[in-house]
């Protein structure tokens, strides 16, 4: 499968004093650019669908990171989706500047119904919306 | 080994509209738990070593996600270091609430030598930062 | 009236690749500081109260910066009540370390009841809440 | 003069438990508006300029909020140069989100020389680079 691509500038206030992208903002950027490659295909990570209301926190998430990036820099995010289990997705990411791997990430999330005050309540994946997510 | 602990509340800026902590949180309170505990022994993520600047960008980070953490929850966060290699080292930190556990995650860093310029050298640990860490 | 003092060490990710603090959490930092304040009264920014659900959307901010916050300066934030109006508060925060002034700001806020749908509807400061306040 | 404008989509981890964006974000996204309009004329808040390494740390920052940001929004952001003192710049912001106003904001950065050592001398704007920002 060809994977879906986005992109993103690193911005001043992604840097840290070693002068270099936080580690951190990586897992940012990976939610942000699973919401690009969900909204291609009109999901979201938080949706009204077929009458309840859904959202998918993040049960694990890993980083490797293999080169730093650097202020101004755009990043080339690959995404795809790396496993569909029934309450559950992973979606696996490589992130490159000009052709250099600077590094690569997989976030699990599990799908939840959000009631009223916040509650989640995990439920299998509705299959109208995997069958998008394929 | 007894783990060192160190606590964080919850802030209104961490949270997301799912009603709970964002879960790159975790990655930076991670990092200011790493920071609390070499503190305590006199070192530091960034740091004048014997005369060279020493600095720690991350490898591989990873967060398990077991139960959400909300607005104003104090966290109590155990940091051990996991290993110790010769360029890297791997602390390992799990994150409870009022006893009850929420996550659990590791971090890796190398150990450079930082360059005028912001570049990054990997280097061994040296030997005298090494005897603290364990 | 003597101000609320509380403190905050400035972390690793709070830096940018200029090696200080970056502006932006200042803004963070006061909301931390107010929440602090509120905590000590048994209020909140986001409380259920009389049996309604209140919320504080922040209407104006600004900030004046006199000097650079740097990795591990922990920062004395002192907090006062600057304004309480009939359907807003002001809260006014300077921020010293080690004696030294770095910084000073204001955050307005708009007293809010806040519906299940998330929208806003703002409301006068209920009187008993404003009794704590001042 | 013609405002530059930039556009900026409200990501899931800028919003809060009130559902909205987080309003210390709006100081992330004038920075972020500032270097895009910056960059559009082959300038930046850090930039070697004729020899010596400038920074541009911010002495000052409001915002006003109208109404609030929600996740996925397109925000519009226009930029204008508000005024350019000898040593200081002060930029302009507005926000709107399909045509209407969401906030808008002031900052203003001083010139500042970037010693080795991370330290910040205040100069005045080198004429040439000046010439760019008119």
């Amino acid at each position: 499968m060809q994977p879906f691509r986005t992109t993103r500038r690193v911005e001043f206030c992604d840097t840290d004093m070693a002068g270099i992208a936080h580690f951190a903002n990586f897992f940012r950027w990976m939610e942000a650019a699973e919401c690009d490659f969900l909204r291609a295909r009109g999901l979201s990570v938080k949706i009204e669908w077929e009458g309840q209301l859904l959202g998918f926190p993040r049960v694990a998430a890993t980083c490797d990171y293999a080169k730093p990036a650097r202020f101004q820099d755009v990043l080339d995010i690959d995404v795809i989706v790396d496993r569909i289990g029934t309450k559950s997705v992973t979606f696996a990411f490589e992130f490159s500047c000009r052709g250099v791997k600077l590094a690569s990430g997989k976030v699990t999330s599990a799908c939840c119904r959000i009631h009223g005050d916040n509650q989640l309540e995990a439920i299998p994946i509705p299959a109208s919306y995997r069958a998008r997510l394929e």
